[in-house]
């Protein structure tokens, strides 16, 4: 039987979840994964056999996100707002679409994106509690967030970040990315970090973040992002950071 | 055989739960209790055949807390932090011992109270992040947070609450209370409302709460918070906002 030939619509949708229970947002052969989920509901609503879906970008094994991006086509006709519900109806209660939005065929979730912005979550204290148990990281020894800001902002600007990239040979070709914003926001003993920036190497984010908690706790000085970065080479002075804390928090096109 | 007398310590417990699967703080006949649990956990690690934990005062079935306070005679010499650490060890997830340190025997968790702090969080939309999904209110209509900014500062004082109050019958003696604070934060989507008073009648922040949402909905204004306060009668004019968006967030003492 040949194939029904339909027209299609691109759809983009806005995502949140809880990285957990997952491999990572990818289709991966040993592990669930967000993209996966989505897929088969979407594939189930439409009747179709394939449903790609384009996301803006990986996460890691339990990386969390507020607004992870995505595309996908499907013949239906069914309505934004409609498709939406139908998705959640059928998703597990760790996986949200909090919005679908008919796009233009030429939108693309991954080649369209502008920049992107991470938050990462820590916990000044060896007991978390437990509604931020999941999504926060506990650090236990005092920081010095004037330190940690001092250092952030030498990550600012267009650079090569080869040194703060896990597995560098993955990203053999092109290591230079523009860090637009570094902030640090939080009062008490829950505080964040804030990056936007164009596009971020393998484990960039938990990679800057992990050495800024060297900063934090004294045995780094801030200015050694500076020569680090000079570097061009990973070493285990650069740690990474657990992934609980980490959040895609928006895409922004 | 007679009890074997022992010199007791008193020790004040700094608890955080998430009250999701209780039937509410208080030991209660047929639901489990966040109090039982801990009662429970002292027995076995002080060997006493009882230890009545005295909380700062209940929460209902659903809500939670950063910050409830609580104390209890124990004969043990364990030092606070291994007593916290043991107790932590033997709970569930959903509860987390966030400090112990000792008493002087005349504190008292509910009587030297001077003041609570309670929050009450809000999204503004129709689908929560799973990260928050249990503990926040999804509000999907838009509000008007000048208007409940308004009715917010018209509670604040020491007036009678009755009107505010679930059961009026079992608060029948002294109704009247003093709201010290109450202020709107946040930016965006998410927004709580941050409640201090000297104490609260039953369900009265919930109370509060769903009247300030009708308000801000449009469908009661600002002022009417003050007429209804002179009413001394609850009606069903107001509501009792659900019990997920709030935290006992702090006890001051």
């Amino acid at each position: 039987m040949s194939a029904i030939r339909c027209d299609q619509r691109r759809y983009r949708l806005l995502i949140a979840y809880d990285g957990t229970a997952y491999g990572g947002w990818q289709i991966q052969p040993n592990a669930d994964s967000i993209q996966a989920r989505i897929e088969s509901r979407l594939r189930k609503l439409s009747g179709q056999s394939t449903c790609k879906l384009h996301g803006s970008g990986r996460t890691d094994q339990g990386v969390h996100a507020r607004g992870q991006v995505a595309h996908v086509d499907l013949c239906t006709r069914l309505p934004p707002g409609i498709l939406c519900r139908a998705l959640n109806a059928g998703l597990p209660a760790d996986i949200r679409i909090m919005q679908v939005a008919q796009a233009h065929p030429d939108f693309h979730a991954r080649r369209s994106a502008r920049a992107k912005e991470y938050r990462y979550f820590v916990w000044q204290h060896a007991v978390l509690p437990p509604d931020i148990q999941r999504y926060t990281l506990a650090f236990r020894r005092p920081l010095d967030r004037e330190a940690m800001r001092s250092a952030a902002s030498m990550f600012i600007g267009e650079q090569d970040f080869r040194s703060f990239a896990a597995n560098p040979n993955r990203e053999m070709l092109e290591t230079v990315r523009r860090i637009d914003r570094f902030e640090i926001a939080g009062r008490g003993r829950r505080f964040e970090f804030r990056i936007t920036g164009n596009g971020f190497l393998y484990k960039m984010v938990r990679s800057m973040v992990g050495f800024l908690l060297k900063v934090g706790e004294g045995t780094e000085p801030p200015q050694a992002v500076r020569e680090i970065l000079k570097t061009r080479e990973r070493t285990a002075r650069v740690p990474t950071a657990p992934p609980q804390g980490l959040f895609l928090w928006r895409v922004f096109y």
